[in-house]
């Protein structure tokens, strides 16, 4: 039956003769070829790869796939097929020719067993083979339920296979796992049957004109934005794609989802990554921009609980509770609108806020990114007197206009007072449009603006990537996981958070609004109408509580108010001691936990005075400061790189001397004593900052330890059970010299070491944490729920 | 006659009974009672003074004294006395005959001689005996030019004390100097006839009653102003004052000062510090508000030629020609118009940009300081559905109005989307105005309007605050050194500036807008209409020229252009290099030399890419690295702690071992040759900058040095002829094997050893530097025009 298809095709004589097409050929396999992706835009845009492609040297087979039967397959598809519709700038006399061979080089298959695999595969090599064709490669697009991928991948990996020198290209749909975990297990799936360079995973938002026109735009105008692209002169960027629709009908889909894995954690995180990247020397170069768009992602700062506002559209319970059959009392958790803040630590872009923000149910359906550029200007002449037209006063935008909204169309704005842009004029034509129209603060006619020449649906734009083999259009493996490594802890922290509940449309008014607090984002109306809170927990039930561990201040909390609260502590301890004697000595620990509170110091508290603080090392590991073993390291990474401690106040403990690690006869403890001596009154640190190992120990003094224990040595080096065995750490005594000693403890696995230590007296050669007991000063233990209450 | 005049007033029986003034009597002495500010505002506020103490527990008497005798000033004085008007808020009965007193209690003496100051002591004296009163006090009111102060000073101080136990206080009108060099010598004489506490030197600035209230609203509304009152939140802080007047009838005054000695180096300078100097607990303390007021000078970066733009109005060339009989082709160089950038490096300001713009023959007359705030908010509702009242979006500003312009008054302004402020009810009253006017970008409406409840002179104010001996009202000592020390380099390195000229009034426009790049400003109009440059060079004309020195290329120009080149080259090496080899190794000298080179560094060179570069030290002298005379301090003063140069990447030279200085068997030379050995590839330095010495010595290697010079050793200790003697120095081979070495030569003093340089050959051991050529490297001479020319 092919044959027959293309000896019609040859016999009308439109196409090229296919013993010309020196290309090869190229068989295009979307599977789903009836669903609802398939009909509304898949064939639509497989068709347009045709019209653009017929004369590119290539030949194309179209099979459409799916588990229905032949014949009722092969109908419907069909039925799909007469309906494709010629592009407005399409002859619509070649279009016609063009649109009926399109048809007779289409079939349908029915894809179900292995032996259908086997069978489609035998077909397409028997035509190669009759055809005296070069095979170029194949496309498999998987329009299908991920469930369905596992079975698909595998057949067509043992039976469809193009032979050797012809490529494969599995195109596949979202969604790719809900979290970081379900990604790496679906992509490890698919990686045991395909190679990354062959699979082409669809973000439908990097099809669409304005936002895959981002990076030319920074490559074509570089001469304008290098100077200006960095966050001496971006405000803030806001990627932003809001909704009118709810998630009535589909919320068996939503209700697992939300808000921030359908919208944010792809298409919006996407759009920031073109924006934010450092611009690769030649832009077109796939290998290049996703390289440097994957280092874009590694410099984001994590995201915590408090980076997110979440909402829920008041409606949305009812219809959860309507289609999937719930009880009344069925609390849905799923955010129906997000506006996250998001940071990235890059030279080029620290401190710049970063907006992300969805949402359904909202008063208007739109999607744009917005780079709103800082007012550098100073106009001397009084506003009312002021020629408009010219003032550099005004604000100064560049706005990536995805669709819909007051435009109606995909644009690219910028403010005249900014530059007049470069734009290919093949694609992009300016446009005046309506000069009144308000957008973004502004009358259009203070835009330079953009729109295509030719609108084009994402798909279209994404099926010619892929014929293309441009991979920088999709999401590499790599690129999927970073992405969901940022969002899943943000994920995972919010679960349990109480979800503002908004009206729907116009009537949300402010409720939405949100603001920028110290890193963090709240919503701007502080009493908002209703919460919906599943947890029945207040915030005000978070509170820290307050009590007695080993007849010493408790402060306990989950873990992440707990840092909060330490944090707040070590500032106040810090500023108090500061104004007191004009230095504030702080001796901190390694160890993961600290961690977090070194971030959030480094984040969240501007006012501590860190030129006047002294950073000691309460233990280190005998390996090179800048190994990423070393408690040094870390500190430094987290904490040190981003506050302003002067160089002389920073105190690593000397491991290293004569290019050799923690010898006795370097005298690095004794270095490190004098050290202390020389500059720190009495050896008495302000403050200690302690963990708690599992085993009892604290700072590197383990149980048991012949030296830091007891008498009257000051640092000292030790043996740990774990790797790297050899430390250096402060001595019980010198620890309990300090003014203030705080505790740490954190997490479920510190439950019983714990609950042992609110038991035990002052044993410290069993329990090294037992001994901790400042002679003159205080000590507080910060003990969140996990390890308190197990 | 004194006598008669208060046995009148006691007559009359209003006063009260001197005998009951149980604080004391006060003597005022207004010299120059005659003259212009006398008659204006002087006698004016004297007699609010006596209305508002009357009843104060003191008595009073008002002397009036002027060089004229005694007859014709007399009369002239009580001309002017007879026109003091009555306060508005004041009984008109009440004031009748207060006014009647006031003339009574005051009388005219004409002070020329020495005998005329003794016989006023004299007089007082007499007075004080008669009536049984006990002295409370005399203040003396400077209203002169300045070169009479010395005089009047002298006299005062050895004829006009009052006995102890009663205070001086004598009260200064500016200008107080016209540099530093002028300001230090006219204090210095002050201070020989007055201590400190007695001088109370008038800016009337500090009695507009808008800037007045600076502090008491931060003290009120430290609740919402504490979180807000920082980088974090400020957008930009702009301190205004325009005039539509211009110095028609003043040139002579005027030519001398222009608009940054009359306005800003004053009035604009402590409006500024008011906002930003840090909010001492009890802002009534006079001590510790002055105290504070001097540390938020002393964070203040140094301004630089292009920290500000200038202008002069087009008329001012010809009104100076006439009114000081100047030749035609006379040219001035007085800036009427000025735009400054200033910035502060406190924690809490650093970045903020401070605009200080006045000038003459503006479009309007009016003075403000505006706090402009950073939006933080998104508000998600688009803006045409959005109910405005209530939005965050809105710009969020408080505005302290000193007078004139669209409000006519002085006002406080806060967005009403910022906070409702505290204002203290018996002086400020909320003010609805006119709703719809705009002002700052923004309706009326959007506001919390303050008014004063009584509007009140400056002068009045000030005298008020002389009486209650208020010195934060005044401009101490110290205040004023540091205002002239702040201001005086900018003014030095202008005097050379081309001006922009500009029509005046509304035909303006946007000729005088100017915008920040990179820390400095420039007017937005590139191309001027017309430039009035003074020395005939234009801009281009200081462009650096390139030849060759020592057979190396060499680059000159004037100091300034040739830092600004030398750091961008240093930029372009850095990056290059980190993109090659993906790390710098840069050798820094120190000296006083590249201190200008690093502060450019730090302020206007944001790509440089500190994270991956090394920085080692050139040279060391033997002293702590916290002592203000190391190397390394400065180096970290003004470069490394404003940049990000990771902890490991920083190489002190370490001439402080074991608690001693550069001591031979603690080897320090060895690990630092080490040091280098292990990091820097074949320890050839990416680049070295070196500096020479009037000697010829360059790094820290001295004529006919034992060490260094030749031979094998890297890292050397040497001996200076100058203090501190001892140094540590890379060797003259090591710096040869650089890559690239700059060579920075700045200063008429270095003209001599510049010239020899030029001629000799390589002869290292008489001019260490001539041994500077690197064996496979490049070497580049940047020598400024005066160490070239001479």
């Amino acid at each position: 039956m092919l044959r027959r298809v293309l000896c019609t095709v040859l016999f009308v004589g439109a196409l090229p003769s296919l013993a010309e097409a020196s290309q090869g050929h190229i068989s295009v396999v979307l599977l789903g070829a009836t669903g609802d992706l398939a009909k509304k835009y898949l064939w639509q845009g497989l068709f347009q790869l045709y019209l653009d492609q017929v004369s590119s040297g290539h030949s194309f087979t179209f099979h459409g796939a799916a588990l229905k039967a032949l014949e009722p397959g092969q109908r419907l598809m069909f039925d799909v097929l007469k309906k494709l519709s010629c592009p407005p700038d399409e002859s619509p006399n070649r279009c016609a020719v063009l649109k009926d061979q399109f048809l007779k080089l289409s079939q349908y298959h029915q894809l179900k067993t292995a032996e259908n695999y086997t069978m489609l595969n035998r077909e397409i090599e028997t035509l190669l083979r009759q055809e005296g064709l070069k095979e170029a490669g194949r496309i498999f697009y998987f329009s299908v339920p991920p469930f369905a991928y596992t079975e698909i991948a595998r057949h067509i990996n043992s039976s469809c296979r193009p032979p050797p020198g012809a490529w494969l290209r599995v195109v596949l749909e979202k969604p790719f796992g809900h979290d970081l975990e379900s990604a790496q297990q679906l992509a490890a799936e698919l990686m045991s049957f395909f190679r990354e360079e062959e699979m082409y995973r669809v973000d439908h938002y990097l099809g669409k004109q304005a936002v895959a026109h981002i990076l030319p735009f920074r490559d074509q105008n570089r001469q304008f934005l290098d100077p200006i692209w960095n966050r001496h002169h971006v405000e803030r960027v806001e990627v932003v794609l809001k909704e009118t629709v709810d998630a009535k009908g589909r919320t068996s889909f939503y209700e697992q989802y939300g808000v921030i894995r359908d919208v944010l954690q792809n298409h919006l995180t996407e759009a920031l990554m073109f924006l934010t990247m450092e611009l690769p020397a030649n832009v077109s170069r796939a290998e290049e921009v996703l390289q440097y768009k994957l280092q874009a992602f590694q410099s984001l700062w994590g995201l915590e609980r408090n980076s997110a506002v979440l909402g829920q559209y008041q409606a949305y319970a009812s219809q959860v509770q309507e289609e999937l059959q719930k009880a009344p009392d069925y609390i849905s958790t799923t955010p129906t609108f997000a506006g996250v803040l998001v940071h990235s630590g890059s030279l080029r872009w620290e401190g710049v806020p970063f907006l992300l923000t969805s949402g359904k149910a909202l008063d208007e359906r739109v999607g744009y990114v917005r780079v709103l550029f800082k007012n550098q200007a100073y106009c001397t002449q009084s506003e009312t007197l002021r020629d408009a037209g010219h003032s550099q006063c005004k604000a100064k935008q560049i706005i990536f206009y995805i669709g819909h909204g007051a435009l109606n169309t995909p644009a690219v704005l910028v403010s005249r007072n900014l530059f007049r842009p470069v734009m290919p004029e093949g694609s992009w034509r300016e446009d005046v449009g309506q000069p009144d129209l308000r957008v973004f603060g502004q009358p259009l006619s203070d835009y330079h603006v953009y729109v295509p020449v030719k609108e084009r649906d994402a798909y279209s734009v994404l099926i010619s990537n892929i014929y293309h083999g441009r991979k920088d259009f999709f999401i590499t493996t790599e690129n999927l996981l970073a992405s969901w490594a940022f969002w899943t802890p943000l994920l995972n922290s919010i679960s349990n958070q109480p979800l503002r509940l908004y009206p729907g449309g116009v009537e949300n008014q402010h409720l939405l609004d949100f603001e920028m607090v110290s890193g963090e984002v709240a919503f701007t109306v502080a009493e908002p109408m209703e919460l919906l809170n599943p947890s029945k927990l207040m915030p005000s039930d978070y509170k820290t509580i307050q009590a007695k561990f080993r007849q010493s201040p408790l402060v306990s909390a989950w873990s992440e108010d707990l840092i909060s609260q330490l944090a707040s502590d070590m500032e106040k301890a810090a500023s108090r001691t500061v104004a007191h004697t004009g230095q504030f000595h702080l001796a901190l620990s390694g160890g993961s936990s600290p961690v977090v509170l070194f971030q959030r110091l480094a984040r969240h508290h501007y006012a501590f005075p860190w030129k006047h603080t002294h950073i000691w090392l309460v233990d280190e590991r005998c390996v090179p400061l800048t190994d990423t073993e070393s408690n040094f390291f870390s500190l430094h990474n987290h904490l040190l790189q981003s506050v302003r401690v002067p160089y002389f106040n920073v105190h690593p403990m000397p491991v290293h001397l004569n290019q050799r690690l923690c010898v006795e006869e370097d005298r690095g403890t004794e270095l490190y004593t004098k050290e202390i001596m020389a500059l720190v009154a009495n050896a008495s640190f302000d403050l200690v900052l302690l963990g708690v190992g599992t085993d009892g120990h604290t700072a590197s003094l383990f149980p048991h330890s012949e030296n830091g224990l007891e008498g009257a040595q000051t640092v000292v080096l030790t043996e740990s059970p774990v790797k790297p065995h050899q430390r250096m750490s402060l001595s019980l005594p010198l620890i309990n010299k300090a003014r203030q000693v705080f505790v740490l403890v954190l997490g479920k696995g510190k439950h019983e070491i714990t609950t042992l230590l609110s038991r035990v007296g002052h044993e410290p050669r069993k329990w090294p944490a037992s001994g901790v007991s400042p002679s003159s000063g205080q000590v507080v233990w910060y003990v969140d729920y996990e390890a308190l209450l197990g």
